[in-house]
């Protein structure tokens, strides 16, 4: 495995490999590896011939309020993990060089962005999908790949590949999950002991969400409001909001019928803490 | 030269030739070509191996009361045109393949497009910056060539490569004049006999600027003056704007040294015409 920080030097890497005719797999990260990133990287060994793995904590995609100063960093630890992974390339470029003094250029996706997590993080996607575009360039990658967990980044990513005429396949794989059920993610580590164990609710509730489908219930309403009383239960949760919309343009249904998202997030302690479920629901 | 409507066809011509070492050059118009036209598509010739032409009346880059409906179009002659001056392959994408149903992506470069012709055309160079990193995907050329008379959109173009790391290089020709100065444009077809006489005096005044410069001045704000006078004489002449402005981050300055712009937009009659000149100014 190599390491590289600058853009130059990553976009010869890149351009060499195309021209010997490899399929270029990149996985976009902010690094502070786990389980879910590992998995990515699998896949992308899997698929690719050069495996890339950017790691940049991106500043565009925090708010003003946000957590971007105390995102956890542990490169030599990622280094090491990114590597036994099938990591070829680790590319960790500087914000100087990302965003250098003038910036001014932005890649935003509209509706999509408005729901869910758009909701209350005002300019989120709109960081997420100009720091992927430009990766997308620098990288150039024939796939790239994204966690279910993120389903409405990965859903916003692959209308911008779309709309804009990427040539590249998004894939996107399944959440991996803790032994009790929590969605693995960075931000699990500003949980206290206390509120991880307030956690466990989360998942439980989604799946209980889909017994109800799986027993009959059609019905939205009365299927989050069974989940914001599973989770109003815990003393410590906030709820940010908990929807149920249509698996493609993630607009609010009444009725569950076709591709189908339970989608929640959850404030507990310091962490705000997203999950989803996606289901085929017959009509 | 061939034909192609269709982006996927368009993708594994450009794919092929880049497989073969070959270097695109891609000239993106709008059509109803003229000699400006001409000149970029010559110039394209010889950087290139592969010449693309782009022909596209792009509706997200008019603004509501805009002229794309009565946006001139004569594909038989640009054929011809674009054939004759070494185009390889004139790529001519439909309206509903560029925005298809649902399209919800832009690409947007703040700052240097809220000045000058971004005053008043609102959301224009949106249109423009999201629908040329849409060529740029699907042609993926090494070059891609603009005129001088846009000049603000080849800064703005540039801002976007640089800040989102496009792997190519934009080139710039000098604008390309009808015998009594006037700039080319597909717009002049607007003119009627009349107002096409009023044209002559717009680029007198910028050359009058000028030569105001050689002879010592400096001030800003008397050069513009003298400018505005000029055109006032012509009785049918609206000024939109008339600035004197840096040649890279284009704000206004008040004194001139360096690379400066003196940019003006007119209409006269239902034509907006618009004219620069780019000046190193000795301090």
């Amino acid at each position: 495995m190599i390491t590289i920080e600058g853009i130059t030097q990553m976009r010869g890497v890149s351009r060499k490999a195309r021209e010997e005719g490899k399929l270029i797999a990149l996985v976009p990260t902010m690094g502070f590896f786990h389980e879910g990133h590992l998995s990515l990287i699998r896949k992308a060994r899997k698929v690719g011939d050069l495996v890339v793995v950017s790691s940049f904590v991106n500043p565009s995609q925090f708010g003003p309020g946000e957590d971007y100063g105390a995102y956890p960093r542990e490169p030599e630890r990622d280094r090491t993990l990114a590597e036994e992974n099938g990591t070829d390339v680790l590319f960790s470029p500087s914000i100087e060089e990302m965003y250098p003094q003038g910036y001014s250029t932005w890649v935003e996706v509209e509706g999509l962005t408005e729901v869910l997590c758009g909701r209350s993080r005002p300019g989120h996607f709109r960081g997420v999908t100009t720091v992927v575009t430009k990766l997308f360039h620098i990288v150039q990658p024939h796939y790239a790949i994204f966690g279910q967990k993120d389903y409405q980044q990965a859903q916003v990513i692959k209308r911008m590949v779309d709309d804009l005429n990427f040539d590249l396949r998004i894939l996107v794989e399944p959440t991996v999950r803790e032994p009790d059920g929590l969605a693995m993610s960075s931000r699990n580590l500003y949980l206290t002991p206390a509120e991880r164990k307030d956690t466990v609710i989360l998942y439980p509730s989604l799946l209980r969400a889909q017994e109800l489908v799986q027993e009959g219930e059609r019905d939205a309403g009365r299927i989050s409001d069974m989940i914001r009383k599973m989770i109003a239960d815990v003393e410590r949760a906030e709820i940010d909001y908990v929807s149920i919309v249509d698996g493609e343009n993630l607009r609010p249904i009444s009725q569950l019928k076709g591709k189908v998202l339970i989608a929640l997030a959850v404030k507990i302690g310091k962490a705000r803490l997203i999950d989803n479920i996606l289901l085929s629901v017959d009509e």
